[in-house]
């Protein structure tokens, strides 16, 4: 994947990367910074999590274009800058708020949520995140069952061992780490994971009652839910207002777009067949963007004072990082930021809202089945 | 409900009318016919069904003013006039195209499709409703099942008939008829009837797979596919287009705007807390209205050359027909006629697909089931 310059009729990939609510992977995108001579290029490693308007690492005098349309790329930094909305400190939160709960749960009813993993293969992105979730789950006093099959494991294994925890009454979510070995079925994999410990919220049915006026699903994916719940905690009006995703994955862009819905937002889905895309962006009040495309939402698609949460993080070619790479999003941050009215930064943005809203399903998930409230 | 002239920030309430998706319920609407003293109103009456460019019906002398924007509303009228989609013609094709089906079907298995119909009380709509479906079952070969029970049987013994279909191998479609009465919980009712008899499309787990990529659902609910069949049958295209869909319902709108993004449209979802919906649909190259809103969908609305598809049908008062009323749908036809590059009429457009729909979902059922292709 290149950097494109060009935005009208521009194809794009949904951001559709094989993973789990909670993985999206790093897929890694060579940059072609030969087009770009003018450009300094910062360092955003992955630990450089601390964003803020005040942010020594973005003084205003560093210009990074993201556009080919020059002049207004580099005027747009004199203009005030956007509330950076700080993905970081709101999951910081909610892991508190979910600590006190669990807490309070195992005083008053002796029970401990519990959350099982099961990891397929010796891919070494997916154990990452496996490991990350089990940090998180030991770090707000959920118990987490970890189950580790060999790449040539057969589905059947893997159904065996959603089966046991379906019944197993100390496991209270089910994740499978995905993507899954070739010779296993996806579909009936994720299908035999119980309803209601489907905290992954992936299930067709849940997601069919996500659709569905007057319904409710067990569990909202978490991604997507992430970026409501930033939307929420920011006091930023979603009812009435115009909004695009971009994207229509099954894990982030469609049920963002059902969310959206949800809570009255008027809803356009712009995706990889969409002409003209920043036709529609310019009109939102709300864009999220989830496509995994670097850099590919520019200022010039962006409508003034328009809030912005961007899903991806794409890593892209940069010699001056000791990894050789830097994460940037699918929203050219450095123009969007002071056209939009917030922005969620990549990283420190969505990134930490997806494990955050995990361990708040699980949470969920145990209090519902204990009937505690 | 009056029909409204003002568009700017206009309220609208969905077409979710609490009927399964072959019973479009026939709300009474009082026109305020006081507010529109220059217009001459067209009698179109339940039986008046044949529609076209050169119907008499339709001298371009006669001014139909559904506007407030007076002008340019009666200008139209001497302009090129859409082709007229005929959903009439459109359902006899496929109401012949399942006979012959059917017809093959059983001289090769011996296999007769069977749909179960369960009414419960007495309403006089829903009655007719379903006299229609068995009309419709008798005349392309698929046997009809009928339950009556009174207006006070519990949810428990409909569920009881339910479970009896659910296992009857001589019935392929189940079809419950909204409303049902006030006591009984219709979510748990829906849910009862098994997936691959559900041939309304109305399960959570069929929405759920038509809302994912890489999914199918067992049925697509019949309106809204009676809606793209439209647009498949008179070849206009949907892939990378830009298509609105006014209304969210559970049964019509929500289920369109899935269908139309599955055919890679760029989709906008316009409903009740929607400010400025004519900005939106404006922009449209295909519109699918489903509010239940007499004429409120203006030309002014419609973008030179847009296909539309009108699921409205709103009776309004009519002095002048011998019925009191006459039929009208969610777009002012008169005025977008001579606007869109392709519309659907009220009636004789959208109405008459529904139950061919449910006809072919229920020969697919039994094809599914039989392994008959």
């Amino acid at each position: 994947m290149a950097l494109m310059e060009t935005a009208a009729t521009m194809m794009f990939t949904d951001c559709s990367s094989p993973s789990s609510s909670t993985a999206r992977l790093l897929h890694f995108t060579s940059c072609n910074v030969q087009k770009f001579p003018n450009t300094i290029y910062h360092s955003l490693r992955s630990n450089t999590l601390q964003f803020g308007i005040s942010n020594p690492k973005f003084p205003k005098t560093i210009i990074s274009r993201c556009s080919s349309s020059s002049p207004s790329a580099v005027q747009v930094t004199t203009e005030a800058s956007a509330t950076i909305i700080d993905g970081k400190r709101v999951a910081k939160d909610i892991r508190e708020e979910v600590a006190v709960n669990i807490s309070r749960m195992k005083d008053n009813i002796g029970i401990v949520p519990g959350l099982a993993v099961i990891l397929v293969g010796d891919r070494k992105d997916s154990a990452t995140y496996v490991r990350n979730k089990k940090k998180a789950c030991d770090s707000v006093g959920i118990n987490s069952y970890e189950i580790r099959l060999p790449e040539d494991c057969t589905e059947e294994e893997v159904l065996n061992h959603i089966s046991k925890f379906n019944d197993d009454p100390s496991v209270h979510g089910i994740l499978v780490q995905l993507p899954l070995p070739s010779q296993m079925n996806e579909q009936n994999v994720l299908n035999a994971v119980c309803i209601e410990k489907d905290v992954d919220g992936f299930h067709p049915l849940n997601i069919g009652r996500l659709a569905m006026r007057g319904r409710e699903p067990s569990f909202v994916p978490c991604t997507p839910k992430g970026c409501i719940e930033l939307l929420h905690r920011y006091d930023i009006p979603i009812k009435g207002k115009r909004a695009v995703v971009i994207g229509r994955s099954n894990i982030v862009g469609m049920p963002a777009a059902l969310l959206l819905q949800r809570e009255d937002a008027t809803v356009s889905i712009v995706h990889s067949r969409t002409k003209n895309p920043e036709e529609i962006t310019k009109q939102a009040d709300i864009i999220i963007s989830a496509v995994g495309q670097p850099n590919m939402v520019k200022g010039s698609w962006v409508k003034p004072g328009a809030v912005i949460i961007d899903v991806g993080i794409n890593p892209v070619e940069d010699p001056e990082s000791s990894k050789g790479y830097r994460l940037v999003g699918d929203v050219c941050y450095e123009e969007a930021k002071n056209i939009a009215s917030a922005i969620t930064p990549v990283p420190g943005g969505v990134g930490p809202m997806t494990i955050a809203m995990l361990l708040s399903n699980t949470l969920l998930s145990a209090k519902r089945i204990h009937n505690f409230s």
